[in-house]
């Protein structure tokens, strides 16, 4: 029999969590890869190809992470005010060091700090929304990670724009310079219903039905806002939402710690998508999103770790390690959240939450081949009864080994290969010194 | 000036976070080993001696942990059943597995695997409840970790000991036999509440307060247990335990989950320690410790990661972070359990929770030299506004890189020294099959 042609063949790996619809788990597996796709994956796949083969015993092989709701840039920022009153937090903290710094550069040197910790801890998807996302396209094109893209748009002056057209206008030039780009998928993003007028949400969702791409927007994050949207418009936070029409499968909401019933049946009802953002959202001291009711409502829901200014890690790791802890100690249930329903809203979840789990989100025939491979000869990992459990309730982030996105290698033996260290630690110090200055 | 002899000098430390009552921090600072003890701290001191010299730049110093409640053992053990329901995973998973295996060797071989992963993540001191603890004696002597080591007391037969008295007499033994290690520490462990009665409690604390040891006791971990403690002796657990005078300094509460504000003033009055477990108590879906409420107390919190069957890691850095994130999210206030709460619970704090506040706990001139170094080189670690918050919000266990207890190194760039990882890996792997056969 001829050998076929692989462009990379993961080979001897020691369970392929494939997180597909019947999460299929392949033991001592190849995963073949041609074109950035994977081509082949089973057990004795190797022998069929020839290629670069890169050997995987002992390791554990998942979809890449999508990360649904982060703001990159903001690394530099990092555990900046940390313990403080939301409001003294904002104030005196984050937005006089973002009012002072933020620029094409800074959003550059903090999205590529940003982008080492996401690969190093597995995540190969980003979503974002900040400003300059131009600097953020142009350092994932550079190191070959996949970003979904939307600057922040408000009713105020931003760093990026002057008026919510101005924003409007800029995103609509971002989506036609990035639509098929392998790593920038352009989004937009108005920031949330306390922020933007309805007029703003409107023509934020026109642009976004425009071209077909995901709405990305802040929901029911703190009391503080749902109270204030209540005020205003008469209407929870969801419900003011859904009368602008702005609700569909394009919707990517963030947060969501304050849905009444009706409102997750609304979620349901339209195809809104949930990012859901534990850490942050107990650090800012937001409260507790019930994640166990939106999944029993049909709500397709994700992981975000939010930025590293409240999180303080970019660890979908951990973010999903908490997840399904915490809703179990709230619910009084040990059952709910569990391992395999968290690795979901980590991988195929959290692709489905970006209209991409036709592309990426499980290990198939004919998908991106993005893939993360955990160390289990580590002693912390063992014994491994259940290989899903072991992520979910033992690993770190750092634990991964091996990261492949569009079937390139990222990471190999824990070394971020398209990103130099020491570099990366100068700007965060460079940037560090300007905040404090 | 003659040069004074020292055993070992870790130099050049980025930040010592001393932890001491003035939480003072030295910069860019030198620790000085002799004998197993700190005899010098702070700016410049390596010049005055001479001995073994650690360069530890870009490194961030701290006591080494103390966790204070463990079932080291059971990581033979480590998710074997999770996201089941609590009564189906004990009563199918766990107690038929420890039925069946539980022995000298079993508790040797779990034991090592846990001490692997706690001196890895910057553990020195751990309070343990199991059976056979002379094998967990042997391990931790060999290694050079300190326990404090307690044998499970229940009114039923276990793996230890036929009956409460048999279980007792073999304590006293074991603390005749420890009394003056420097890595054992002997104490008595009466199981809980609900498990032992009020006499075998009365003749446990008997034989605590005869040799001046621990107390160590799981107390309000479930609802089931307040509820049946209530029902058979019509006082809430910690009323139950007062009303036997088992509550003193000496004691140590494991969970307090459930006490009502009554029994937090009876803890604080009594001066109990509470051994906090929060993963633990999350995951088994016990419920959420009132922490900030005992605090405002003045009861002393330490931190527990209880056994690896229920967190399912020993890993107190990632307990720290969920403890402080959590009780913010819960009490909707993001101050309370602050990074430096956080680290006192893990340091200090529980050297104090077992009466070792003396010995440990802080890096201090004449306490023992008992110190944990973070790599702060690590991007996911920068840019670093505050050591503190960066360790609790943004730190994992494994970016400890050097451990030293009593003085003798144990870790080193991240190398467990003692420790053979393959034959770790082949004992865990012998075992699980001993437990799915």
């Amino acid at each position: 029999m001829a050998l076929k042609k692989a462009d990379l063949i993961l080979t001897d790996i020691d369970y392929v969590l494939t997180m597909d619809e019947n999460l299929t788990v392949f033991e001592k597996a190849d995963i073949v890869i041609r074109d950035g796709k994977i081509v082949d994956i089973g057990k004795e796949k190797k022998n069929e190809y020839f290629g670069r083969t890169v050997v995987c015993k002992g390791k554990v092989a998942l979809p890449g992470f999508v990360n649904t709701h982060t703001h990159a840039a903001m690394t530099l920022l990092r555990g900046y005010g940390s313990d403080k009153p939301l409001k003294v937090w904002l104030e005196e903290y984050i937005w006089p060091a973002e009012g002072k710094l933020v620029s094409y550069q800074f959003v550059k040197d903090g999205t590529e700090l940003a982008v080492y910790e996401m690969l190093r801890t597995g995540t190969t998807t980003f979503v974002d929304m900040y400003f300059f996302e131009n600097a953020v396209a142009d350092v994932i094109t550079e190191v070959g990670i996949r970003g979904v893209l939307s600057t922040g748009i408000l009713d105020f002056p931003t760093p990026a724009a002057k008026t919510p057209d101005e924003g409007l206008a800029k995103t609509e030039e971002f989506i036609q310079k990035y639509k098929d780009n392998l790593f920038v998928y352009p989004a937009v993003g108005p920031h949330a219903p306390y922020t933007c007028s309805p007029e703003t949400l409107k023509k934020a969702y026109a642009l976004a039905e425009k071209y077909g791409v995901v709405y990305h927007i802040h929901v029911s994050e703190t009391e503080f806002e749902v109270q204030t949207v209540k005020e205003k418009y008469g209407r929870t936070p969801v419900e003011h939402l859904d009368s602008l029409g702005v609700l569909s499968s394009l919707t990517l909401a963030a947060h969501m710690v304050h849905p009444t019933e009706r409102e997750i049946q609304i979620l349901a009802d339209k195809g809104v998508k949930v990012a859901h953002c534990p850490e942050s959202n107990l650090k800012l001291a937001s409260g507790i999103a019930p994640v166990p009711k939106m999944l029993e409502a049909g709500v397709v829901v994700s992981v975000g770790t939010d930025g590293t200014a409240s999180n303080d890690d970019l660890d979908m790791v951990g973010e999903i390690s908490t997840a399904s802890k915490l809703h179990k100690g709230v619910r009084k249930d040990p059952t709910v959240v569990n391992s395999r329903q968290a690795l979901l809203m980590a991988t195929r979840w959290g692709a489905e939450a970006v209209n991409m789990g036709d592309k990426i989100g499980s290990l198939e025939i004919g998908k991106y081949a993005d893939v993360v491979l955990f160390d289990f000869t580590k002693p912390h990992l063992n014994p491994v009864y259940d290989p899903y459990t072991q992520i979910v309730y033992s690993a770190k982030g750092t634990d991964v080994d091996t990261v492949v996105v569009a079937g390139q290698l990222k990471v190999l033996e824990g070394k971020v290969l398209p990103l130099d260290r020491e570099e990366l630690l100068e700007k965060a110090n460079f940037w560090k010194e300007k905040v404090l200055s």
